[in-house]
């Protein structure tokens, strides 16, 4: 394993863990005030959300550059299915077509792709995964154009009726099986998979498909299941063991740290939290 | 797979469809009101929760037999691990003891164990797993002398932190392996399983070891991981596929309806709430 010890090359930040995926959270820092704390405590990258990029894409992405920074990813797509999709089949690929233009204004590689949950009016998550993989593969050679490569994210099976129909690693390989193609793997999120006891026979078969690695932690007692994440250290999840089985399979990309904490960590000084994370990353990932 | 369509002989009332497992909901109908009125509906069994029973268990097991029906299992164990247990390793084995001797009083066979979350101080979910089976593996024999059966129950892994430490069938079966004793099975509810795609592979391996299988539905739109389970039908769990499932296990228990409905169907008259779930159970379960 990667001795996260000595520096923080490998440590993105997220937006998210300053409450910029929502609307009305945070302390509300500009994009720019952002990059400059990352760049000044020496973070390696950051990983935006599309609600704070606009039409500004490309000078966001010259700006981290400028800092010192990678851009380490955005999320996301738009939901594929379920009930949270932002329409027709026409409308879903135009808005994932979007989010892959975003990504390659940016320059970054990596595009996070939650993909909705099940379809009104089927049942279970299998119909569901057959039509996200149709609209991933359709979406793929838009992307590969583009230099953007399309990271499928397992979430806790608690998101299973509107947010997602893919729920463990042995999901998402199994949908990156479906479409074969080589600019889509999987991004692995702490908070979604630390509870998961067949990982270490499901990881090794992701080898040369992890695309990204979110961090946090998942508290004993979580309050609201979307937006009470824990600091690394804070909760149940092992993150030495989580990490030591994503690297086995070759990923040296950023340990990307996404804490959503409404009612805790987003209501402190960014500077705080950007500390805490640094000396969490340092010590206990 | 039965035909459910023509009675319902198979359909056991949990009796937290009307609230009765938590304090300060539903109707409050007394426990008899409660036994007449699945006994007047043809019903086959209830299930009750231990808060319902006191020191009644004697009298009460007898008159769901004097109304027709049996009593198709006790809820629950204590917690046995994480930080909701009652105290040390011989309160927890105390209690333990007190609910096999409750549901041998009431003269059902399954006792339900939900084995409580991650132990504070461990991190991951292996080390509180072995805590578990050792403590089920010590209760067993004493259940085995009163003549009941232990259901380790598989939790969403949304409830991960503070109410179990096995979230699949696969964990549960596992659990079983290790434990190797003849009176302790699984019981799988519809609520906790529905997402997980390795059913078809991992149910088989239950052949014989299912005690109990609980019915709701998942709700596209969860308001709250606990009290907002859906009515049958009006969900995405996929419930006739999970059924046959279940029943080429070997299966021909009951099917338990158990639908944890706080801001619905607890606020309901309890006539319509086991109306609807009778005309649910025949035409969709």
């Amino acid at each position: 394993m990667r001795d996260f010890s000595k520096d923080l090359s490998a440590l993105a930040l997220n937006t998210a863990s300053l409450g910029h995926n929502l609307d009305g959270y945070g302390a509300g820092w500009s994009t720019e005030a952002v990059i400059d704390a990352c760049g000044a405590r020496g973070f390696g990258g950051i990983v935006f959300w599309r609600r704070e990029i606009g039409t500004s894409a490309q000078q966001i992405g010259d700006r981290v550059r400028a800092a010192g920074l990678e851009v380490a990813g955005l999320c996301r797509s738009p939901f594929l299915t379920g009930p949270l999709v932002p329409g027709d089949d026409a409308a879903i690929m135009d808005d994932f077509h979007a989010s892959i233009d975003m990504a390659a204004g940016l320059g970054t590689e990596v595009l996070t792709v939650v993909t909705g949950g099940i379809d009104p009016g089927t049942k279970g998550p299998l119909e569901s995964q057959k039509r996200v993989a149709d609209r991933v593969a359709r979406a793929a050679e838009y992307a590969a154009a583009r230099n953007v490569k399309l990271a499928l994210e397992p979430l806790n099976p608690m998101f299973g009726g509107n947010r997602s129909c893919i729920f463990t690693v042995r999901d998402a390989l199994h949908m990156c099986d479906w479409i074969g193609l080589d600019n889509v793997g999987l991004a692995i999120d702490v908070y979604h998979v630390w509870w998961d006891s067949t990982l270490t026979e499901t990881m090794p078969r992701a080898t040369g498909k992890v695309l990204g690695y979110h961090v946090c932690d998942w508290l004993a007692e979580t309050r609201d299941t979307l937006l009470d994440r824990g600091m690394m250290g804070d909760g149940v999840a092992d993150l030495k063991a989580l990490r030591q089985l994503v690297e086995e399979t070759g990923y040296k990309g950023y340990c990307e740290v996404e804490v959503f904490s409404a009612e805790d960590w987003w209501k402190r000084d960014p500077n705080e939290v950007l500390d805490v994370i640094a000396q969490r990353f340092r010590s206990l990932c």
